[in-house]
């Protein structure tokens, strides 16, 4: 049984009540809490030494790495962030000093972004650290985005470039959520999710969730400078297309808008955010899956992400 | 460095904004979040294999104790707890009927309470189970009961009876929701906490943030049948009393309450619960530190939860 299966079996039939508007499966839980104006996201996200980073990597970028995984959920659904509670386990014999600076690197994130640390914990964890961070934010009643909303002849965008994220990215991104809050506020975006697991596992849940297919241009699809350099460091390397679809942790946005409004955004989207690249790199169409277009034709994109082409 | 130290260094200068009403430092945070009538309560609490349950416990428990216990903080507060979020770690080869029966004890409890469990996620940690539980709950504005309101002269009230948790409460004890929110309804509450680190630990908790003493009175302190067993079984097991004052995991309240209203408050509880003792065991002083009085004087408590008597 793999994650996906064991939280499907473990969610299948989750107690609810009438605060919660969203539930499992979408970036984070919307909840109604009475505020007249307001709904509330809740989100958390845990990372773990040895599959999320290492005693290696500096303990600054470690507290950055995991406020900034939440951060991105929050993005995700149009919103801002208000409160984290952190939770660090720390081995027996751990470094007191290491552990502040995790600290310290999360709270100079917080502190950047307005949000508060309201508390949290330590406890023990024999052998590694473990860091789980709990987040609150709000949105503006209605204004959630939910993966669920995605409708044929969409356009599908994304921000940034894809792939090699691991080479440095994944330790100091800056999640998007000024981008995310002007998509918003200023066109109707039908679905938005951040990329956490690669455009090939992450584009799927929109398109579980809103019952639709995808036709990606495979040269439309923008590919990291580190994931180009990777392929061509060595012949034993991911191809530097299959990196973009697979390697996982860009937390850049993924969203779709009506194929009427494309344009208009990405004019505006240049004029707003200069520095940002911003692709669209194909649509929503009607059945289920991910279609990959080149000049040879259309490919389908198989679950593990990589598709063969001729 | 011990746990205390290091919290006190990691959380002495957090992030903080105009939503935060009480942050680090009680039994949940406090969150103005924009409803009219209500503020947000939030909490985390993480439960690691080895340190709160073993392989050995039945799994529904370990997911009851899970919630449970931050269910008991939102207690703490008077609160009604609203949604929780759940990550599961688990060690690479887990048993995957295993980690859903925690998630069929935990989401038992939250359908009992009423509490929906909106999302989580499960992830890996080699060598052990952790579970952080997030939740989120509500509390009248302004009726929340903090930490620091204790006076001189109130009475000091405990519910349940202490010690000898560890035998088997730990694992399937009811938190004091309604116990609390009826004590809010009814009473000025001053102060009040829930026991998690025994009577010795936590008291302190409630003195420090009021900036004031007690005197407890030693035979007014309800020892449990576990801890006077356990006592009795081995002449090196702890003495009862000790074992009351430092076992841990009561999961009680403590609250105090104006003397004046001390009579009244008992003769109410006894008519309602009927079935859950309430004892008062001692005043709020002047000064600072636990005095325990016995037939033979007053001793002081030292750091360790221990006092000796003549």
């Amino acid at each position: 049984m793999n994650e996906f299966e064991l939280i499907a079996k473990l969610t299948k039939s989750l107690p609810t009540n009438e605060n919660v508007l969203t539930g499992a499966g979408d970036d984070c839980a919307v909840l109604d809490l009475g505020a007249p104006d307001k709904l509330i996201l809740f989100k958390t996200d845990a990372i773990v030494e040895g599959f999320h980073f290492t005693r290696a990597t500096p303990p600054e970028k470690i507290g950055h790495k995991a406020l900034a995984r939440c951060l991105s959920d929050i993005a995700a659904m149009a919103g801002t962030p208000t409160a984290a509670l952190v939770t660090i386990a720390l081995p027996e014999n751990f470094d007191a000093e290491f552990a502040a600076k995790i600290y310290g690197g999360l709270n100079a994130l917080a502190e950047k972004i307005g949000v508060a640390v309201a508390g949290g914990e330590t406890t023990t964890n024999p052998g590694r650290i473990l860091i789980s961070v709990a987040l609150l934010g709000t949105v503006a009643r209605g204004k959630q985005i939910l993966r669920s909303g995605a409708k044929s002849a969409d356009a599908i965008f994304v921000t940034g470039e894809l792939g090699g994220s691991l080479m440095e990215k994944h330790l100091d991104f800056e999640p998007r959520l000024a981008e995310a809050r002007w998509l918003a506020e200023h066109f109707s975006i039908h679905a938005m999710i951040d990329l956490s697991d690669g455009l090939a596992g992450d584009l799927p849940h929109i398109l579980k969730a809103s019952g639709v297919g995808a036709e990606l241009l495979k040269p439309a699809i923008p590919i990291s400078r580190e994931a180009k350099l990777a392929a061509k460091k060595s012949s034993s390397a991911k191809p530097a297309f299959a990196a973009a679809l697979t390697d996982g942790e860009d937390f850049e946005l993924l969203f779709t808008v009506a194929g009427k409004d494309a344009v208009k955004l990405l004019d505006a989207w240049k004029k707003k955010f200069l520095k940002l690249k911003l692709s669209c790199i194909g649509k929503i169409v009607a059945g289920d899956g991910i279609l990959i277009r080149d000049k040879s034709g259309s490919h389908k994109l198989n679950a593990n992400g990589y598709v063969h082409f001729a």
